[in-house]
């Protein structure tokens, strides 16, 4: 491709709708462009990164024993009412009437549209595995897009749906997936990590996300030094914290209710009884697929909600409000407490065996002291509900583990029967009997793995894009255009590679070499060759690596050899 | 791909429906499923047919010097509302609000988002040419869904655009599209024409349908075999009917009204008058962007609304309701005619020089006889608003033109300076002139290509594939699957083909030879090997061809010597 025929405007100024590097950058270099908040034009560079991306996933789910196939991106909502996640998605999903009334959506993932497919076609065990993917653009109808590509509304994504007759052979088709998973984000030079993770909106039991690492990721991920257990913080399991037994426990004293008046947070309650937080245990209130749970943990330390609705199994949690906390505990928030609670209580493996710690009392303005969970409540069993901090106890070994920042780019979920079960998609076993198909299912944010490269992979003056992925591979620079002799060898250099079906891009517009190394650096092509007059009377190319800011002088001949003797780079 | 693991479940018994044989064949074959109202699933066969089809089209549309762009699906309605398509479109355009209460709609076309985005980025005449086009799903929310592929609601399309600085430099790029549309449709191995259209909801001045000839084609189109001037029916030039003079122009005699009870149509009028339907003008009223007209032609023709729309430059027509015409004539529909008429009055060629003919005579139950257009109406002019019929003269040289039916796969439009006017989309001159740009606009549809390639091409067993778009170029059938050395020799052939880059299929399911043949004609590759005990015996292939059913014996090292020399077939 020759430049003075590139639609890639470049901007000097910084848009300032752009946050992230990521973002910035892909404005500035002319890869994409805003239509509204969320969605965006792909201008011929994002698209070329786009399609590179592609065709590496392509290449690994078809080696993977992978379909591709494509869905409607209009799905009927009767589908999403069968499994009924019309109710549960939220806000999110863009829902839609077309000209006849009927109610549609515009799909954000695929789960029903592929398990009506596949009820409708696989009849026996002799049809299965089967392991089907699409390419194609989605909507989630966030409440705050962001950051460009990293969260948009309009984004390309890859989902595949394995289909297995047990949980046994379901599990070697995610193992397939996670190995293929590997290969793909190596392939696409990307610093990544898979980690353990919450189903969320999906469901199912297993499931990991990969996870670039970056500064600037929206994700914060556990991992142990030790046994290298790394998990999504959402998920991380924990053992209960360092050192439980020799901080907090002594001889059991009296329990005793004492007046607190208007003292409802826990730093209220320390200041005013003198205690330190760990001795303290905070009860929080949840409202579980409608029904209310109370929650303890020591109070120093935080709920992780995901925890508690993975371990209720349950669709939807969330806080208490003011009046339903006034209902279980007949006082305001911030009185709550575990002794003559009446409604179900959780406790995090953080109060196992606590004393003489102080409670809310369910009364207004009053609190226990010298509580002893196990003489004074109910609690029987202790679960891990807490979330993860930067030196927790790791949930497998027991070492501490490590905090880092990083940006989902793919996630996998054993989704079990969840939707065989609910859609009814079943097979005829060995047996002749009829049984739900067990499903798994795996995305790959394609267009999100475009700024989480650059959010790795870039300097102050722009992109650095690994190789893989590059719009280009190798950007001809010629410094001065009215040097007829510059102007021919370049010519020949780009119509070379352009022959060896080499990705080559011309900078063949008549400016001075200032302006187009600015441009070449923003743009971020891993290979430059520039030509200039004192190349040609040498008789050499200098090839200069973006990454490494290195250059060396090639002979031209020596150069050439290395492509015209080979068909394809 | 082995069909073992091939995700293409076929079916004995054609699906009620399907209608016609492009939609039947893709069902019965595993193409595609449906889902919704003209919205489908995209199995592996028939994603690969797609693919096939947009590679030849990016090719070609790059060749043209076309750059590759990708746009948002959800388009925000503020940029509708700028080029008025909003109120416009109709409710073809389907129409949505985000969480936020935001208008937006699933985009059937993209003149908006496109100008918009060359509006903010094109400042000079150095800039242009430029040519811009994506290969994208789209939703047009069709009142009535029908023949699967070929009139969906949700489809692929291929949309280009182009930007000139002036209408003689766009006409140069309306005819490299042309060009490469031709390229494309030959590539794509159909049997097509161009011919000139209506530019309908896009707008615009010239425009050219590629149609794909077949007998289930939605469009009539009109050909004249002297000159070749080919058209739609909608946009078909005409001269004067034929014999115009000869057959009803007679002596003027008294204009008269006379009583006609109840006689409202030309039937129930020539039936009481006894006279010859020639005999008689109809006048046909219209609201035409909200003002009305009324239209003349001869009793026994049909008017086509697009040309009167056309010849008003307007945007919307429609018929008059009850109610208007009385608003208009004073009497019940049935009763209007061209004397002492308040709305303006445009006449078809039919009916120039017309004596002693019947018209309404804008009173109940009354007509005029005797009539003589030029005497007694106020008509000066007239102009070509009659509907093509088979015979029809044709309006470049007057010879008679014949019809056939076609398939609209491909539709190119000189836009002209539409969209760059209403939404400002401007370049700075050689002379430092703000002027705006001038556009085309190009569409093919890639799905609806796989349902005309199949109503051109298969028989009572199957579909026949073009070989450029088949979803693989060779069928291997091994016809004992207890033969060892069928199967291995089955094996040698696809594992040879495979390497060298052939599109191969094989059958290496555990099946008789009967319902393998069956399959293999029902999908339609081109191209068949079967492999059986005595070809194995004689050490012959036998090499079958899907469109002629002929086959013929080839050694096998000479089949292989051909696919092991060639890199890539």
């Amino acid at each position: 491709m020759r430049m003075s025929q590139l639609f890639a405007p470049t901007l000097k100024e910084t848009p300032k709708e752009a946050e992230i590097v990521s973002h910035k950058l892909m404005l500035r270099a002319g890869y994409i462009r805003k239509v509204a908040a969320g969605i965006y034009n792909f201008l011929p560079l994002g698209l070329r990164v786009v399609r590179k991306i592609e065709q590496i996933v392509r290449e690994e789910m078809d080696r993977a024993g992978g379909q591709e196939i494509r869905m409607p991106s209009v799905q009927p909502a009767e589908l999403w009412k069968e499994s009924k996640r019309w109710d549960f998605y939220g806000p999110e999903l863009l829902r839609f009437n077309d000209r006849k009334g009927g109610e549609f959506c515009f799909g954000p993932t695929h789960e029903e549209v592929i398990t009506d497919l596949v009820r409708g076609e696989i009849r026996s065990y002799r049809e299965l595995p089967l392991n089907l993917y699409q390419i194609q653009t989605k909507f989630r109808d966030e409440l705050r897009p962001r950051a460009g590509l990293m969260r948009g509304r309009e984004f390309i994504m890859k989902d595949a749906y394995s289909f297995d007759t047990n949980r046994k052979t379901a599990k070697v088709s995610y193992d397939r997936m996670f190995e293929a998973y590997n290969k793909i984000f190596t392939r696409c030079g990307l610093d990544f990590r898979p980690v353990e993770a919450d189903t969320g909106n999906i469901g199912g039991s297993e499931s990991h996300e990969f996870q670039v690492l970056a500064k600037n990721g929206e994700d914060a991920i556990v991992s142990c030094s030790n046994c290298g257990y790394t998990a999504n913080v959402e998920k991380a399991a924990l053992r209960a914290p360092e050192n439980l037994n020799e901080n907090v426990i002594e001889e059991e004293v009296e329990l005793k209710k004492v007046a607190t008046p208007n003292k409802k947070t826990i730093e209220d309650i320390t200041a005013f009884l003198k205690v330190d937080v760990k001795k303290t245990v905070k009860t929080v209130l949840f409202i579980v697929d409608s029904k209310t749970f109370a929650v303890l943990i020591r109070g120093d330390l935080a709920i992780n909600e995901l925890k508690v609705k993975t371990f209720l199994r349950a669709e939807q949690i969330r806080l208490a409000t003011e009046q339903e906390v006034f209902a279980a505990t007949n006082a305001p928030t911030g009185f709550a407490g575990p002794i003559n609670l009446k409604v179900p209580i959780l406790a995090d493996l953080s109060i196992k065996g606590l004393t003489n710690v102080v409670v809310g009392a369910n009364e207004i303005d009053a609190h226990f002291i010298n509580v002893s969970i196990e003489r004074d409540t109910s609690v029987k069993n202790y679960h891990d509900f807490r979330i993860a901090k930067d030196g927790d106890p790791c949930g497998k070994c027991g070492e501490k583990m490590t905090f880092f920042r990083g940006i989902e780019v793919g996630h996998i979920f054993q989704l079990g029967t969840k939707y065989s079960v609910s859609m009814n998609a079943t097979y005829l076993s060995t047996k002749g009997k009829e049984e739900p198909i067990v499903m798994g299912c795996y995305g790959i944010g394609i267009t999100r793995i475009m700024s989480a490269a650059i959010e790795q992979n870039h300097d102050k003056d722009g992109i650095i894009w690994p190789n893989a992925i590059a719009p280009f591979s190798i950007h001809i620079l010629p410094l001065q255009m009215k040097n007829k002799k510059v102007v021919r060898l370049s010519e020949r250099i780009y119509e070379t590679l352009l022959s060896s079906n080499v990705d080559v891009l011309l900078d063949d517009r008549n400016l001075r070499a200032g302006p187009k190394f600015k441009d070449a650096d923003l743009i971020g092509i891993p290979t430059r060759i520039t030509i200039g007059a004192r190349g040609v009377k040498n008789g050499t190319l200098e090839v200069y690596d973006r990454k490494t800011q290195t250059s060396q002088d090639v002979p031209i001949e020596q150069f050439l050899e290395k492509y015209e003797t080979s068909e394809v780079l």
